[in-house]
């Protein structure tokens, strides 16, 4: 790796601590700028001492404010904090923008915390790249906590929850059915549950239904009579470590109340993954999923590079006027690929 | 094309109106079975006929209820109707089989519907794959309506959303501020709002500040002062057709309120779509949009069928050892591609 003058200057700055190269170097890797891609490799070999901290949960559950409070508490034990807000529901940068204005009243002016918010560019996959390539820029600057938080509720969040060493989901009491119906996916990732909104009415309920979907959970992988299939795939899957037993918090991260406890509970899950050993399955997960959502998108630019413009858009009209259909187009595509590189159309 | 007997049995069923038929190749399609990718590339000269609806938007909005209604308003005045509900939350079936259970209340025991269920099996991009392929082959057996359900609030309702002719976001009173937030997203894909349970309270709260913000983008698009690359990105993926006004319907879907405005609603888009022309720019988007997914993952497949199983174990080892980053594994593994089948990675 041959690194020129500007990318080892813009590195060497990120990891002495130079915040303004910090933002710099973060918005030419979310531009994906090949002089960022050279610094990154530098950054590399100086990462891996970070917790990393995933936050994620259904709408209007607070995490914002949850994630808020948590960086507080972090700041006053003397600890840094990352935070990298991904935002995937936005193709413009309203969510994001707005996410940030909420997070700058209380954090703003600390040199100890660095805030970004991510909106989506182009596929989910190339965000969760972009978003490994920031939490990587982030640990190699040194922040000792990095909290990634995701807004949505769905298989971005599953995507995005692999790159953290603890997985924290929130929950609120009165997000209605549908939202629990949505859960059970959710709660699989979780390593701690909060409810926050605790002060509300049917907190107690929230907490005792999440109480009962875990201890269902714990008997399906341990071996029910339902969905022995899917529990098979779940455990084939990935090795279950079963020591450690997933809490259920109570906050009102808006009062700063039970923060304590949730970060008595990132303490010991940190603590449990070293000591176990989970965390070199963890990390291993974590750059397997990685380095499989990058190549799917550099094998299909490389692929599309490869042909004429118009050669996509030739099969794409065929599918059109049925001729052909996608299946057969991708393998057509696929054959043609391998015999020659200038394409048939 | 070289069908097998049996193939073409399944796929000569379908055509006929075989409902077990469609049920079974449905479920091969789910499991990517090959003899259901030969029944496709037959049904695929069948497909075109059908009008595709998308309904999405956040948790908590009684998204499956409307759908519920709209099938039946559909039945009621002759159309077939074919349901497939897309969970991408949950790698479990728990939500999928919830979402049935509900429907099946009103709409069991109508030939004239055909519902199912679709949970997550590995990757979004995959979901999207097999979902496409699903309302395929509803259009191929001669549903009039399909009607495709997104559970969730992210970028899997973008995707999935790209496969529908119109798109329905629906949306609710009294769902938090960090909803609102997210809505920003959605709204962008919307072609037909919805405010569902509008006898509750807040719900012209909700009509109005759903109003404010469609115009808001309005006027974004057709050039404002803010965000002038974000719009100018947005023009150049896709094409504006301003002439479509996005309405705004009340509906209380479980009293049956205010359906046959969403129906004639979605009747003038399908009439504004055909006059405009702008059916073929869509019908071509999702096309492409379709066969980008699958070559993404057909290329992951064949690149790691390709090489020894140790191989990308051993990138990761490296990956991990801080002796690799990830951009430059995958550039390395690519090379490795092109250079030699084998792999020396």
């Amino acid at each position: 790796m041959s690194a020129t003058s500007s990318e080892q200057t813009l590195a060497t700055a990120v990891l002495s601590g130079d915040r303004r190269a910090l933002a710099r170097l973060i918005t030419r890797v979310e531009n994906r700028a090949p002089d960022a891609l050279e610094a990154l490799a530098i950054l590399h070999s100086h990462t891996g001492r970070a917790a990393i901290v995933g936050v994620t949960g259904a709408p209007g559950t607070g995490k914002s404010s949850l994630v808020n409070a948590l960086a507080l508490a972090l700041r006053r034990r003397g600890q840094t904090v990352g935070i990298v807000a991904v935002d995937p529901t936005s193709p413009f940068s309203g969510g994001a923008v707005l996410g940030d204005r909420v997070r700058m009243v209380d954090l703003a002016g600390d040199s100890g915390v660095f805030i970004r918010s991510m909106a989506s560019r182009g596929s989910l996959g190339g965000l969760a790249a972009t978003t490994g390539d920031v939490v990587r820029v982030l640990d190699a600057a040194g922040f000792a906590v990095i909290l990634v938080e995701t807004v949505g509720a769905g298989q971005s969040e599953v995507e995005i929850a692999r790159m953290a060493h603890t997985t924290v989901v929130v929950d609120a009491p009165g997000l209605g059915d549908e939202v629990q119906a949505i859960k059970a996916g959710i709660l699989e990732i979780a390593d701690i549950l909060v409810v926050n909104k605790a002060d509300r009415p049917g907190a107690q309920n929230t907490v005792r239904t999440l109480r009962a979907m875990l201890e269902l959970g714990h008997r399906l992988r341990t071996g029910g009579h339902h969905g022995v299939r899917a529990v098979a795939a779940a455990v084939q899957a990935e090795p279950v470590f079963d020591s450690w037993t997933v809490p259920v918090i109570e906050t009102v991260a808006t009062e700063h109340k039970g923060i304590d406890e949730l970060l008595a509970a990132l303490d010991r899950h940190q603590a449990h993954l070293r000591e176990t050993g989970e965390i070199t399955d963890r990390e291993r997960q974590r750059v397997e999923a990685e380095l499989l959502a990058r190549l799917r998108e550099a094998l299909l630019a490389r692929l599309l590079a490869e042909r004429p413009p118009e050669a996509l858009e030739k099969t794409i009209q065929r599918i059109l006027r049925r001729e052909l259909d996608p299946n057969t187009a991708v393998r057509a595509l696929l054959e043609d690929d391998l015999s020659s590189p200038d394409g048939k159309g």
